[in-house]
């Protein structure tokens, strides 16, 4: 009998050859520990995602701690977490041919993730996140985007995006001009094949920034939307969690919304579908926590999992990727999800 | 009433304007989790280290899971270990004017340790270790020397060997010529300055390498020597260890000879002092371990503290750096010694 609740998912997953492709901004993690102080001191809005040029970029690293580089970058986080549950996944963004170009490079092929874009032999250096983590275990993040600016549309390969049962979009596509055209020719492609669109809203001030075409997105052209608290608000400039949770069901758009240690919802026109939080055992570092959800819930939805076991895949991969520093999986995620699989 | 008993230091210490001055080989590390397995198929020697080439470095690299980069080199984790703990230091160690360069330089001047080599402009990259870690929290290490093998004794500032209350110079110097070639001239300034010199034996492997240079030097012209066992043991050729502390100590030379979880002795003259190894919270990574057992040791040597206090504050910040990933502590070690310092 097929499932009817409101944990039935009312998308048509179309299964292609790989289980997901993410494109976004290819950025190497510069994460240092920091004081409060030392956040507002440097001019930064903790908890928030700045843009800088390489100037404030070389100030800032000159000002920070000592640090350990890991690669980054929202969605290649997310395509590795899919890889680690077992998924096939492809990732698309741009990197240089240096040092930082070829550690990117690196730790995408070597947990699977295929990765065939060519990195720039000029223009800027390999794009980097300069990462302050307060001991509250927030993140404050200051990106240089560097060579991962150069995405243009003609790096989007049709053939790749056509053969992913799932394509995933971050929204700090939006802010690199070319990127955004990279997404929109994705998005085609994809839905002409059939597939699910997916995006994530990457950031309240990212949102601010690129309001209207978000809207036009989510309401007519994206499948599956990807939010916390803080963006699914501002994006319908609502207090009201449940009036902006109500703004994306009206348009049909599956709204998978996070918030933070109260779990998710994932709000269809059936309903909603309320998923508790993963148990952490000890809270160090939130990058990556929104990036490995939804590779949880990417990774169940494409092997066209119920709603609320995507979920559940979700908060486990989150609850992984807080425990320690830096935004990739340190265990293995197929082991850890063996419960939720098999129960 | 001035202590006399084996815990009293019989070396004259006198204080230069630095707590520490280090000399060593310049490297990033790149740490990868890896099973027993894979590092057998690799060809590699569990706990070794071992010197590649460059083409090596790249099949080991290929190899390798995702990674994590964060400065390293042995004489250079000491010394960030001196800093942390609130002594004056300076490093000496050659990079390249690459991304990884400026990665280390940031690593050391952002805790506070001075660092004047100059990038070189050309030549090979910035050197690398690549460390495998294995679930029982030892490591494997690959050593790429690059731009570390260029330090030549040209790079040793005389005016600033001989501010350093303590000279500290890292066996692996006497794997790429120029360097030992600038790791004597080092020891002859500051001896001439009457300051300490001190050498650790860095690996038994290296110890092989070059015995018969290290026991001129272990007997002749070092006044405070650190070793594991496996290395000591090696030096002199025996498999008994009282037998090997007892070969440094015929001739004069202080012997710290650490034994991983039995802690540590101090063998001088006038006896033994044992030092308990410091309880550790959880076994994660071993790599650096022997370098922040040097640093405390050093700071207090180099403070004028009796041989027992400096051994156990060689144990803690032994215990912190096993505690995670990377070799350079990640808590404040002034905080967590002050228990010891003001007992």
């Amino acid at each position: 009998m097929p499932d009817t609740g409101p944990s039935a998912n009312p998308i048509d997953v179309n299964p292609g050859e790989l289980d997901v492709v993410g494109i976004g901004n290819a950025l190497v993690d510069v994460l240092a520990h920091a004081s409060d102080a030392v956040v507002e001191e440097l001019g930064l809005v903790k908890g928030s995602m700045n843009l800088i040029e390489a100037d404030r970029a070389d100030e800032l690293y000159e000002r920070m701690g000592p640090a350990v580089e890991i690669s980054g970058g929202s969605a290649a986080n997310t395509i590795v977490g899919v890889a680690s549950l077992g998924g096939t996944a492809q990732y698309v963004g741009r990197v240089r041919d240096d040092q930082l170009g070829a550690v990117f490079a690196h730790d995408l092929s070597s947990t699977g993730v295929r990765y065939t874009v060519q990195p720039a032999t000029d223009g800027p250096s390999t794009g980097c996140c300069l990462i302050l983590v307060t001991p509250d275990a927030q993140r404050t993040m200051s990106t240089y985007l560097g060579a991962s600016s150069l995405l243009g549309p003609d790096d989007v390969d049709a053939e790749v995006v056509a053969s992913g049962t799932v394509l995933y979009l971050e929204g700090y596509l939006f802010d690199p001009p070319e990127a955004q055209e990279a997404f929109r020719r994705a998005a085609r492609i994809a839905h002409e094949a059939g597939r699910t669109v997916s995006v994530t809203l990457s950031d309240s001030f990212c949102v601010e920034r690129h309001r209207d075409a978000f809207l036009d997105l989510v309401e007519h052209h994206v499948d599956l939307l990807f939010a916390n608290e803080a963006e699914i608000t501002t994006l319908y400039r609502t207090d009201s969690f449940p009036e902006a949770a109500d703004g994306v069901r009206r348009h049909g758009t599956v709204a998978v919304l996070t918030r933070s240690e109260r779990g998710s919802v994932v709000v269809t026109d059936d309903g909603l579908v309320e998923v508790p939080a993963h148990p952490v055992s000890q809270l160090v570092d939130t990058t990556g926590a929104g990036d490995l959800y939804a590779a949880g819930f990417l990774y169940g939805f494409s092997r066209k999992m119920d709603l609320a076991t995507c979920g559940a895949l979700g908060s486990l991969a989150a609850a992984e990727v807080i425990s320690h520093i830096g935004a990739r999986p340190e265990a293995d995620l197929t082991e850890l999800a063996r419960p939720i699989l098999e129960g």
